[in-house]
């Protein structure tokens, strides 16, 4: 094998051209809500793609897989996932499509200049210093929570890195939409359309995905709730749709985030 | 019977408390919009509570029926409205507990006085200039686009209305949900719970019914979803629950805003 795996880390399979990606039980894992916006994203072949803040690097490594970008930048704040997201970039010998790089997202238009990107990606930390209780693992942490990011921080570099009519792709819990879409419209990167996860249908949704588009006019498209599970408990067909996992059952890879 | 109707007006049940509307089939008729919100407000005993744009008064006229509101007022700026919602009120003998008013809701803050209210809502109009075609009527072009008054203006009496933790309560159209969300916060009536409204499990949403908290902080509940038809074209019986119709099958009052 062409990459080493370090002490703790496991190889999980992305179900997807054969990908696989490397994942340290003890550091953030990625869930359904990475697989799930890289379903709603809409990316045109020849795009030029941010993720900010790319973990594991799962979003461009899928995004790899099932589009025609041309290439993808994954920005990620933490030493080792950074170094964890290049091995499994270099693991699926994807290195010519995604570059990942190590930084502080609020510095990314500064480093990667303004107007540089067609789609800005982003499954940004959900928590503020009023939700929940931290980490007591900083790595954790740093994921979860706005420790060395927050959401304006988010749509500001968003908006910057994009040119006019870029998109900005991002999942977020839907307790923050109001936030959500008044620093969207601060930065003028409005809230075009919208989608809602629902775990059951007769349960309130736990996540939200949603797109903007840099320097669009007002008028957003709420879509048809997303539906995790049917009545009996099974996934529903439109969740094997977006894993296009052949055959698969239970072992849509990636459960909540961990 | 105690009022007059005039020519063209009609008598419609409210199937509550033996309640009875009156409306102008020329004119803007209450939909299932207005009747969602009512079940939609949560109404305090002793509530001072205010409906802008009350057109043919079926807010506070159902309100009064299933809250221990103290008192009511609609407020509506076309004078026939005003004078047709009055009389439904002396024809259920509510005068004790609602006053029609008529004028612009945009003047509200400054005839009522700041704070002083409980509960503000509204079924404002949803268009704006870039929305669909006006109706040529001008009494319904009113009602349906803001020709008179915008979604700041009500916001914004809204906010001037309502005492420090009021509550406000508005029915709306999805599409217009990241500027209805940036104008309550930039009014600090801050979006609190948020419910969807779907025609079936399958189609996009076509109502919004979003409450506001004077002054509230930013963490909001996104309810679960408000399902109209089930699968074989049959309300679902949280919609009966909430029209509350003993024995209604399709006798619904009001389907879409006519």
């Amino acid at each position: 094998m062409k990459v080493k795996l370090k002490d703790g880390e496991r190889l999980d399979d992305l179900q997807r051209n054969g990908y696989r990606i490397i994942q340290d039980p003890q550091r953030f894992c990625f869930g359904m809500d990475a697989v799930l916006l890289c379903g709603f994203a809409d990316i045109k072949e020849n795009a030029r793609v941010m993720d900010l803040g790319t973990g594991t690097g799962v979003i461009p490594i899928l995004l790899a897989a099932r589009t025609q970008a041309a290439s993808f930048v994954g920005l990620e704040v933490q030493e080792e996932s950074a170094d964890m997201a290049a091995r499994s970039v270099r693991l699926n010998d994807l290195e010519d499509k995604i570059r990942i790089q190590t930084g502080n997202l609020k510095d990314a238009s500064k480093v990667f200049g303004a107007s540089s990107f067609d789609v800005v990606l982003s499954n940004p930390p959900y928590m503020n210093d009023r939700h929940g209780l931290k980490n007591p693992r900083p790595e954790l942490a740093i994921a979860r929570h706005e420790v060395l990011c927050n959401l304006g921080d988010v749509v500001r570099e968003a908006a910057a890195l994009l040119v006019p009519g870029g998109k900005f792709f991002m999942v977020h819990r839907p307790f923050r939409l109001p936030e959500i879409m008044e620093v969207m419209r601060k930065y003028k990167l409005e809230p075009k359309r919208m989608r809602l996860v629902y775990p059951k249908i007769t349960k309130e949704p736990n996540m939200v995905l949603i797109e903007g588009v840099r320097g669009g006019r007002a008028r957003m498209k709420v879509e048809k709730p997303l539906i995790i599970y049917d009545e009996d408990g099974n996934y529903n067909e439109e969740i094997y749709w977006i894993y296009d996992a052949e055959g698969a059952s239970d072992q849509t890879p990636g459960g909540e985030n961990s």
